[in-house]
């Protein structure tokens, strides 16, 4: 697999196999933060869209966290909403807000209208995820990644972001009927678009379970975490006779922890309210850990970053082999627990991709 | 102490006693969801300020969900930011908006002005516990409340209601000993604002961390929980003969649940994303739990929302004694995971009361 990587620490500890150093990359790292991300923007007219539709635009602003920092991975630029703007549900980003659906899905007809979308007005996607490809040269691997079924319905049906989910809460407890026949159509699309993605040459992905978290215990199970798996278990897993991990990421999941670990995922993202250390004891020797520094911390000193940063890797511990049955390591991607912030200076995310690689190579070599 | 009570079911959960049925309550149960509320803020001036400052308007709308429905407790209308407003932070209710605060407390110097505010200035909260403890007449108990000293200092901090706690999450990492202040004034302050509306007549006590779920694992421990514990050590936890119960809920506090429980609280309140059967096994033999029903559930037919009570008080279980050390008995106290919605159709609220009562005693009673 990593006969053509120069750095595949990212692979490796995916799969629970020994790294010199603790591998990172950030959620959101090539974004607003970055001053030649907005430049990029600005020369695309300032669309977010007119990026992520451009494999031209969208390999430019992939690869700028690259130049700047160590990083061990990349993750394709694109949104979560491409696939239900693919559905045909009109997606825009007004100039200051979220995105929006000018025709979300809220009843019965256009529930029953809803099919799986076209993989080619998908293209776009797949055509970026090989020309960043191509661009990295082996470098470090390439994520890709999709929303979940439910993060994926709950934009749908709201229309746009939502305070308190009441309209997709409603059909959920009102008509979960026409919330099932949504979220087995989203479930088919999401396996089509990361397959597609794996094809183009992604060498991993990644689910995001946005708001996974903002269901009640029971609901999280049979609305999220059964559509996840269904995904997961579609999944190409090798792709060139390399292992293609799979990531499945839920915000505010913490109290499912060991729910989520067995959904098929090899790697399961954590935000930053979990105790590592606590979920490695309890699932560590089935899947690797993901997160989980709040993204807050880099708006401190670079001092304070290189600190926190430390106690996640001490929180997670030194890798080793694991007990378990897989007769695998414990495995650990750092990570921050969410998005990283636009508000960040770029400097103190230097200062922690230093800290983690110093930090986890002296925990392998203790003097 | 329940001789002047006609319904002490409430207080009798909360110490984990036998009680003929689970009692319920609603958080924010008087508001915008009923028409006789907003009626009454009409004559007010659409001022949510004049309704809480005002000792007859405040007794008018506590009492107004109990006329409706067959609650188990009154709860005191005010609302959580009365005590910074005292310190000398200017709140205001904008239209349509949020909280906010003339006067953000942000740098060093703010910090070091900062007191525990003169109680007088918070007198009008005391003549409405009083009055509304008069007109409850022994009707059921009445419930004080606060904000915990972190949820208080995220408002003075960041000045209104924020998405990523950016200021505050700053001074955290970055000035700790700022933070630390402005925490340790603030449960000074919440502690004397609990005891004087105990001593004016609240029969249990509530501390809302709203925001400690915001927090990262161990900042949550430092920031949020040490400053809620040193607030319930100092309450006043007997008056008139009557033990005082103190509830404390943090949203989003379930990766927490055992520190919670261990906090001093006799009630840990919960949220809808945590399994109340499981919670009870791990903590219901040192506290009453209370929750924790998502409040989306009361925009679905009654049918629904019966059935979805039901299966909050079958994941509890029936009560019975517990096995721990203090051989109380397993207490909970029915409520929503989080305040009730503006949108709420009253009718859920009734089909919500009933469903509660007549399980509860069907659970005590089988055939």
């Amino acid at each position: 697999m990593s006969a053509a990587l120069h750095n595949d620490s990212f692979l490796r500890a995916c799969l629970r196999q020994p790294t010199p150093h603790t591998p990172v990359w950030l959620m959101r790292q090539a974004g607003r933060y970055l001053p030649e991300y907005n430049a990029t923007r600005a020369r695309a007219g300032n669309s977010f869209m007119a990026l992520a539709t451009s494999p031209q635009y969208a390999t430019e602003v992939t690869l700028q966290p690259l130049e700047r920092y160590p990083l061990d991975a990349a993750i394709l630029f694109s949104d979560i909403l491409t696939v239900p703007d693919a559905m045909g549900l009109g997606l825009s980003f007004g100039q200051g807000e979220g995105p929006r659906f000018a025709r979300p899905v809220r009843d019965e007809a256009a529930v029953a209208a809803l099919q799986v979308p076209d993989l080619d007005r998908l293209r776009y996607v797949f055509d970026a995820v090989a020309a960043i490809r191509k661009a990295l040269a082996g470098k470090v691997p390439l994520i890709g990644f999709s929303g979940s079924p439910w993060t994926l319905a709950s934009y749908m049906v709201e229309g746009a972001g939502s305070d308190d989910y009441r309209r997709i809460k409603t059909m959920l407890y009102a008509r979960p009927d026409l919330l099932h026949r949504i979220l087995a159509v989203n479930a088919a699309a999401v396996t089509a678009y990361l397959n597609a993605q794996i094809q183009a040459g992604a060498q991993a992905v990644m689910v995001f379970d946005s708001w996974g978290g903002v269901l009640a215990d029971g609901a999280f199970q049979r609305f999220s975490l059964d559509y996840t798996r269904q995904v997961v278990a579609g999944l190409q897993r090798e792709h060139e006779g390399a292992r293609v991990p799979v990531i499945v990421f839920t915000k505010g999941g913490g109290p499912w922890l060991d729910e989520i670990a067995a959904c098929g995922a090899d790697v399961v993202g954590l935000d930053w309210t979990v105790n590592l250390g606590a979920a490695r004891a309890r699932v560590g020797h089935r899947v690797a850990l993901q997160g989980n520094l709040d993204p807050a911390v880099l708006f401190a000193p670079p001092d304070v970053v290189a600190r926190e940063a430390r106690a996640v890797l001490d929180s997670f511990g030194p890798p080793q082999r694991a007990d378990g049955a897989h007769g695998g390591w414990d495995g650990h991607v750092f990570n921050l627990g969410h998005g990283i912030s636009q508000h960040t200076p770029p400097e103190q995310v230097a200062a922690l991709v230093q800290a983690v690689h110093a930090h986890s190579r002296s925990q392998r070599n203790p003097r």
